[in-house]
């Protein structure tokens, strides 16, 4: 495969942010094509599988160098090799989480992320009826030996887990034992310690946008004239 | 408060979809202004705390009719309002969750959901062991009796966390059901009942986002000359 970014010491070109928010779209789509034993997709069908246009879809793919064959499309199985790379998921990523209530539970355990090249090798908690206890492959760990856990085994994620009040404190400690990025699930939005990207999932934000658009559709329907 | 759509019959302007993804940042960012007792937010400051541009916060708002007072921001409470307004969470919305495991337990018992005007209201499953058992204040309910807890208590949104192979077999239950907007947490996208709204939530997404950055900023070392 051609490096786009052409030999080392080339700078890398900027690649928009919303180009990158869009790479796992066409990554989950590929898979489920992968899975279904197609060879090509076309920039259109990939478009409506990541609910995006396919011009869009194109200028994605044209940042990393990579363009479909006319008339044929883009080659499943090379394409999917190619955002993998860009998305750096060649190798697997190791994760800590820290905070193993409900939440964190679920998504030590959850199929998607191991699925997708992410795996959960620890997780801690303050409680000290949760450390100890087995999930899944897991035992929970307590919080004091987070940072041994980071450094033997070169974790690069944090995922955080834990009620909002400690959210923040958890973040600059996990910045602290020298984890690079960090997940945040509580809900609270943390301020990134030096040198950490920090990403907060909003899970109520998506339930806020069917709640717009629903509420949008049933007054349409309350204005239309009476018959 | 003025209607910014004008009188009932007047076709409502069309929001763009990017300003609407950024209403629940807005709403996060307000309620936590609110919390804090600040009385007023410039624009930049709701713009910091929202991850976004200042500019673009202006012309979001504007599509509401909102504009703040110049030197002064926007007043926090009539902003919250507008936006509870604009997000149709004025009321609480009623959720059934189908799929009461791990992901499905924490979403059941997620703080954030409450605190931004959504509750679950009813649970099922299809396994019987999990039929009866008590998650906070609900008792998980047997998957036959969706419909008539979605009819009974007039529940517009459905959350889907069950295993990836059964969320299509779900949706289209919980279209039949009556139910106008689907949240699906199971790691595969879902095709929309008619008249339905979806949308998929892609937990590992956050993740490889954080990747793609990660492994950029490590090549950009790897790359730097040696001195």
């Amino acid at each position: 495969m051609n490096d786009p970014q052409g030999p080392p010491g080339t700078p890398r070109p900027q690649i928009p942010e919303a180009t990158v928010g869009r790479l796992p779209l066409y990554h989950r789509a590929l898979i489920s094509l992968h899975q279904g034993r197609n060879n090509t997709v076309s920039s259109e069908q990939l478009a409506e599988m990541a609910g995006v246009n396919a011009a869009k879809v194109r200028k994605d793919l044209s940042y990393f160098g990579t363009y479909g064959t006319r008339g044929v499309g883009y080659d499943v199985e090379a394409l999917l090799g190619e955002i993998r790379s860009d998305l750096g998921l060649t190798t697997e990523w190791k994760c800590v989480l820290v905070g193993a209530g409900n939440l964190g539970t679920a998504l030590i355990s959850f199929a998607g992320f191991r699925e997708r090249g992410f795996h959960v090798a620890a997780a801690v908690d303050v409680d000290p009826e949760k450390v100890g206890t087995r999930i899944g492959d897991l035992v929970v760990a307590p919080q004091s030996s987070l940072e041994a856990m980071v450094r033997e085994q070169d974790i690069a994620i944090g995922i955080i887990s834990t009620i909002p009040a400690a959210a923040q404190e958890v973040a600059d400690e996990l910045g602290r034992c020298g984890v690079r990025s960090i997940l945040n699930f509580a809900p609270t939005v943390i301020e990134a310690p030096e040198g950490v990207l920090v990403r907060n999932v909003d899970l109520a934000s998506e339930l806020e946008i069917l709640a717009f658009h629903d509420q949008r559709r049933s007054s349409a329907r309350d204005r239309r004239p009476a018959v």
